[in-house]
């Protein structure tokens, strides 16, 4: 049964390791949504989080295979639990005397952030679920978007029984 | 000269595109700082944040191969220009009765928001630069962290001719 899974990977910090593992999931026709490899507390460790959809049994075979590559210190299905996720984008706008307002009006809205301003465009910092991101870019279309660039999701385990 | 460089690529969304990629900086010996791939506007196109270091005269190699690859539509060098820039992280502490007002008063000093809460665990979002998040994380670290989780840079060419 295909699935949409969020993977998170420890991984050691060496160069190839990113490599091996996105070719693992390609290898077998997985086409990744989104992927993050950043840093943790410890510097030579880093966190990947992959977020992919397909098969069930197909991933059961991944996650063993990722298990047994070297660099690979821990892999977690937080999809198969309750998990916290969140994404964050950056938006560049098109923006005139005119529309400035109704734009920055949009950006309180939905709590985003102006990081860059001039006369013709601004930047927006948005943060949030997947989907609330989604609805921004759409409610911003109209002004005409210049460029985005979104992290693609990061996610932990949720500890407590309920939430947002 | 090394240097760090933060390199944004338009990629055709096919699978096996992150895998050559990746591959591509790891055979040159380039390590990867942090590594984003999400989805643009338009969902057949996805970009790709790299922020790796290394030499400038191998980059512009690298540079020219990725303009090569079959799937990717453009190559931005984003540290030979202005950009503005951020990441966004997850992170997971200790708290008790005791310390959890600490806890909370720092949230606000960052504007961290709070995604999950127990009696023994709070889970706080936050962005900004990466020397913002790295602070955080410093001085959440008497708590006692348990995961962190962060997306690693997103990057937008700076419009504005002064700015944070």
């Amino acid at each position: 049964m295909e699935r949409r899974f969020v993977i998170a990977c420890l991984v050691e910090n060496h160069f190839g390791v990113l490599a091996r593992i996105s070719g693992l999931f390609s290898a077998r026709g997985f086409n990744i949504d989104s992927l993050t490899v950043g840093a943790t507390e410890d510097p030579s460790i880093s966190r990947m989080t992959i977020v992919v959809l397909g098969d069930e049994r197909i991933m059961e075979q991944v996650k063993k295979q990722l298990n047994k590559l070297i660099d690979v210190i821990k892999v977690l299905d937080l999809s198969s639990n309750n998990y916290v996720d969140r994404e964050l984008a950056l938006i560049k706008i098109n923006i005139t005397k005119e529309s400035r307002m109704s734009a920055l009006q949009l950006f309180e809205v939905f709590q985003a952030k102006v990081v860059d301003i001039t006369l013709k465009s601004v930047t927006a910092e948005v943060s949030g679920s997947t989907q609330k991101i989604a609805a921004f870019i759409e409610m911003l279309k109209p002004f005409g978007i210049i460029e985005t660039a979104r992290t693609g999701k990061i996610a932990l385990t949720r500890e407590s029984v309920n939430g947002d």
